[in-house]
């Protein structure tokens, strides 16, 4: 497989995104060297902005996470995740007063917290009090007991007809080197199939995550065309894929889960074409 | 199912968003009296949008058929297609000179031959001869044979690695009171299996399709919220789930695909939650 | 529905495949007066077996539960269950020496280790220590803890390719009159999904479960043909096309998972026809 | 990958299954120096048989191909159909003076006549004239007009619930050694999916094909073992986790379907592991 320089493929573009999880940091912590790039970018006045089907936590908490390790231009407003896209959701559908029940931490119900709206875990739930439930949220794989709080999921659904949203696409998620655990998505898709109903699901390949990502870049440069931004990402099913059908360019890295060694091999039985293929999002300064 | 009466819902709305088959026609043609129903929105100012799967043709040639019909107002800047969604993509991803080899009637193909762009039917190709098809796209159930034609497309994404698009992203539309055809979503479900491939879907229940409609709307009323505007259809997988996802409000109607007597049944034990239920989209004026 | 009584349908055949949950019992107990069929079936001289997709328990424990209840006619040679098929397929795939990895409580590896077979429980499985695991079974949803092992069975899977075994492939069942259960066949279609891999799965509707059954009764009655059998259940997707297609005759009881309203419905949209409807196995005396 | 001689393995079974397809013959015709392997077995008194998907003809017309070009011993005692599947299934469940509407050839008709049932060709099927109609039948990818039959077929189904059977599971089919055709069982998944119906489906991977074929080979040696029977394929999801899974050992082939260079790949990411892979079926004599 041909690869190109990404300081070659970058500068030719007003803005770009980047997916988080393979391409800026992996199971280590940050991809090394990797702040090179952005400070590449500043110099060269490109905006760019981090899209996450990250669910588990607040943007805020996403940024400090770059902070904390030496990366100050990862601001609160650089990133976009489908955590975000669950909320305005909630905030529009919820009628006042009524709570959704999550599945996830406290921490990833904080967010929703945060817009005003009341959540009850489902660790909590007494499923014979449940008329003020109006929504229920798959917001992470952490924060329940998975037996007992999946099948009390199940049995809250039954129940009660009402619409289920999945703040987190993504089946599994790399926990290190080697491992690999379930994603709440992949627990969601195992509900949806039990109960034959159909949930809504927020982040990438969606053209929604795109969407709130492109609207924070047309406040930067307001005359911004799709085609004048990059996407950078590890996943041919959500990041190239979804970014192609948005009309965004977009380049495949090698650094998360396509192994080189496989990338063409994706490429050619998927049919999912990247603009570009580089090693990594990394410049060599 | 208790069902509201469509003036009474749509009054409250800033702009209305319909699908078009089972809403505004049917395979006889118009629903009767949905002139009514323009007519009230006109009067009180509400402007309203077409959106549908259809790409066989181009929004003028949809227009038209309203146009023909006494329904002057049915213009082409109101009707949304998902084929405009492939037009914009094959625009900004086909490389200049290249061609798109589609499936479908040469009418389907005219409207993206508009953007510029060259156009081969599958029918009319030589497998032999395809050093310039950049992508493929399912545009219609007509206008080709379909075992050589298919069978021929699935050869030619063999060949050459490419993008595909479905322009249509249903799997069947109804021919009359009691038949149904295949539609080219269905024919596309087939060979994206065979071939292990993936392609890229035009068309509700994908957000794109509502965004297209949304930039329509805020160009008659910038400052409209997303809450402000009814979406209304006849189909619980497509323009409700996506309505819903997408932010509107939304009304499911009874005149075609969901029956009066299923319609309960199936909002149970699919999840799907409509706004509202109404009859029809016809007022009594 | 028009049902016929089970009485005028069963006296026609010369033996009778009964499935257990929803036919036989629920999770009450017995179903009240089920006694009265086998005393009927016993008097006309009809043997019966019991088909089941239950793995958690060896053919000797799911037969004394019966016998505990005063059915004592459920004698170990009228049990056929699908945990019968894994032991089977291991005892002739696995080679001497090495050990199956369950998923389960130590009472469903138990039936297993009774054929001379190793096992480890993922739960004590170390992932350093695996060159001796040759096979992985999904046997019960219980004696786990769900988070932490199936994660741990992703992760030996991805380790070591191996044949998985799915002994029980319902994805759910019921624990009370309204609320259900992931059952194992659930979890495993969730983990083939995440691995991208195919398991084997043994239990209704396949037809290896009919078969087994099938070769009980001919030692009962050698030259039975299939046509002589009736096969009853309370589930389409399971008892009904599984015994429609290995030849037998049906009987859908409404006593379990079909509910008597949607019978009909059910029947019309999936095109799996049973023979007759009844609506129950009981045999009024 | 490494790789067995086809003689080191066959020489420790008792009896043999074939596929047909990539294994005997591909579109050229007989796989080449194939009637060694045969020439030596019969040497060695190893019985054999053939197993195939092809439902497009009676086991007489499959072994007259083979007589035709040199292997007299492939008599039609020796060929395994799906479509004897399919015909034994109408024997016993569609009602006398009823028919079978089918899809497919007259020829693939011919053989469910022989066994005295009525068929309709879809094709001649008048639609206000199906009360003697019973059952549907997918048989051939040919001798239908795939536009017009295929939607008549669907509005068939939707005029009256019946059982279908889909003879042939394999979704495409080689028809040079670039290009392959759509095969019945593809056609049948389209039509499936759109009316959201269960198909009954015989051929590989199900145990019923290979249950026929055990059958087959016990009149040949009445004590026979599945463990001593070597079943041999050239495709993973049919004929190695078919064999796997009722208890046979299997040998994948590369001279089909499984490219040699992808066999190793293939393996590891399905999980279906074959007892053995050889080069092809061919021996040296």
């Amino acid at each position: 497989m041909r690869t190109r320089s990404f300081r070659s493929v970058v500068k030719n573009y007003k803005a770009v995104f980047f997916d988080a999880f393979g391409v800026l940091k992996n199971h280590k912590g940050l991809i090394p060297d990797i702040a090179n790039t952005f400070q590449y970018l500043d110099k060269k006045g490109i905006p760019y902005y981090v899209l996450t089907n990250d669910s588990s936590r607040s943007p805020e908490a996403l940024s400090k996470w770059y902070q904390e390790r030496g990366l100050g231009c990862i601001t609160t407003d650089k990133i976009l995740s489908s955590g975000m896209l669950a909320m305005e959701f909630f905030k529009t559908k919820v009628t006042n007063g009524n709570a959704v029940a999550f599945l996830g931490t406290n921490d990833s119900a904080h967010y929703i917290e945060t817009a005003g709206l009341k959540t009850v875990s489902i660790r909590n739930l007494d499923l014979n009090d449940i008329d003020h439930i109006e929504s229920c949220a798959f917001l992470d794989d952490e924060g329940f007991d998975w037996n007992e709080d999946i099948n009390k999921t199940i049995n809250l659904l039954r129940k009660k007809n009402m619409t289920v949203v999945v703040a987190n696409t993504d089946i599994n998620y790399p926990v290190n080197k080697n491992d690999i655990s379930v994603a709440v998505g992949g627990l969601a898709d195992m509900v949806e199939k039990i109960l034959g109903k159909k949930f809504i699901r927020f982040g990438k390949p969606d053209a929604q995550m795109f969407l709130l990502a492109y609207e924070r870049a047309m406040k930067d440069i307001p005359d911004i065309k799709r085609g004048e931004i990059l996407m950078v990402g590890d996943t041919l099913y959500t990041d190239i894929i979804g970014g192609n059908k948005f009309g965004l360019d977009t380049a495949l890295v090698l650094s998360g889960n396509t192994l080189p060694e496989m990338a063409r091999i994706k490429i050619g039985s998927t049919g999912i074409i990247p603009t570009y293929v580089c090693e990594s999002a990394v410049i060599e300064l």
